[in-house]
């Protein structure tokens, strides 16, 4: 349906996919459009990653390999965008993976989950309880999972969320591409970089990885320079738009 | 559903209209995402309408005003965000009104020609033909609607057509949040500005525009100054967004 020689081609085959994720129920409507949000997000990063992203990346990597309990927190955005790159990082990375959804239906829990093991995922199940701080119907979570880990990487996430689990003591890792969000500039750690390609970068960084360079790369996180340093690749972009 | 203490209210509650038109198949689910897309430019504009942009929506009047045959073009984006604004544009410019969609189908025509009409717009109708210089499915309109006007002000457009429609020599007036887009670059004129803003000020320009500050308004007009001014709002806010 979309030509080949558009110029815009890949990002509007993407959004046919995930239009299509809608249509079976995996991500939701309002998920469709926060991925336009984020793809705006992408064009100004030149839609490739940051040297200070790659750096983040790995940072990520030391952070699971590090942390005693890490939980990758799934949404439909994250299913429908990369199925296929969650096993890889959980195995690298030892992590659990728990299905975490904004717009919250038992129905979508179920379809992520079977979408994330036919790609190899091992998911936590259980019954979920109102464990995290929330004033609304956000709350809900694995008491084996995000509730009792001490790290959690979760991609895309929402401002109030990432809040919430901050205000746990947690650490979180975010993979957002707005570094103005609010869940950019709570989380522990930011990776500023489109999913697909940060999340291949974090479990290519995990085996190679020792105990002292993750150390020293968690001793030396500045989350402000990695949300100011995308900032600027976003400012050039804008200077040089015209020339 | 959205909790009223959300930060982002305003923006998830557009979020859930514009759902709602598409589970009612008058916004495509591609539209869904390209709406996104324009709320992280909207973001970084401070959610609120430019100098510049004010003088980009006095100069579109103009250009309305001034044409042979103006036409408006709406799409499926258009008509969620502002199907009741296009009613009052259409009698302050005396533009017609033509749906014309990227996702083209029968039905969705037809739905977004009722809604329009539910808002007092009287819209075009007729048979389509492909009548525009673009190599695939895109290149339908109305032989006495887009193909035959002088003006065209069509909101959150694709590039490719942007482009056709300039190929064919007819003067392009775009509302387009995205200064880097081809079609904010390769329009007559572009409103960086959101749409329901820009809208309603295009509007109430006209009956204020006599035949002499028109006729200025349009000799002054210079696109690329617009484009540039508009990313300099968001790289100020870029610069100053940690501080």
């Amino acid at each position: 349906m979309i030509p080949k020689e558009h110029p815009r081609y890949r990002s509007l085959v993407v959004r046919e996919r995930l239009a299509e994720f809608a249509r079976e129920g995996v991500l939701s409507l309002e998920g469709l459009t926060a991925h336009g949000r984020g793809e705006a997000f992408d064009y100004l990063l030149g839609e490739s990653t940051s040297e200070s992203a790659r750096l983040a990346e790995r940072t990520a990597a030391a952070m699971l390999l590090l942390a005693r309990k890490p939980v990758i927190s799934v949404n439909g955005n994250t299913a429908a965008l990369a199925a296929d790159q969650i096993a890889p990082l959980q195995q690298a990375s030892g992590a659990l993976v728990e299905v975490n959804l904004f717009h919250r239906t038992e129905e979508r829990i179920e379809k992520i989950t079977r979408l994330l093991e036919a790609n190899g995922v091992s998911v936590l199940s259980g019954s979920r309880e109102r464990l995290l701080p929330l004033p609304h119907g956000r709350a809900w979570c694995l008491r084996d999972g995000i509730f009792s880990a001490d790290l959690v990487l979760v991609p895309l996430e929402d401002g109030d969320r990432c809040a919430a689990l901050r205000q746990m003591g947690k650490d979180v890792v975010t993979v957002d591409l707005n570094p103005l969000s609010r869940t950019a500039r709570n989380a522990t750690l930011t990776v500023v970089d489109e999913l697909t390609r940060a999340l291949p970068e974090i479990t290519r960084s995990c085996p190679e990885i020792g105990k002292e360079e993750a150390l020293k790369l968690v001793a030396d996180l500045d989350n402000d320079y990695f949300l100011r340093a995308a900032m600027d690749v976003m400012k050039e972009r804008l200077a040089h738009a015209l020339d």
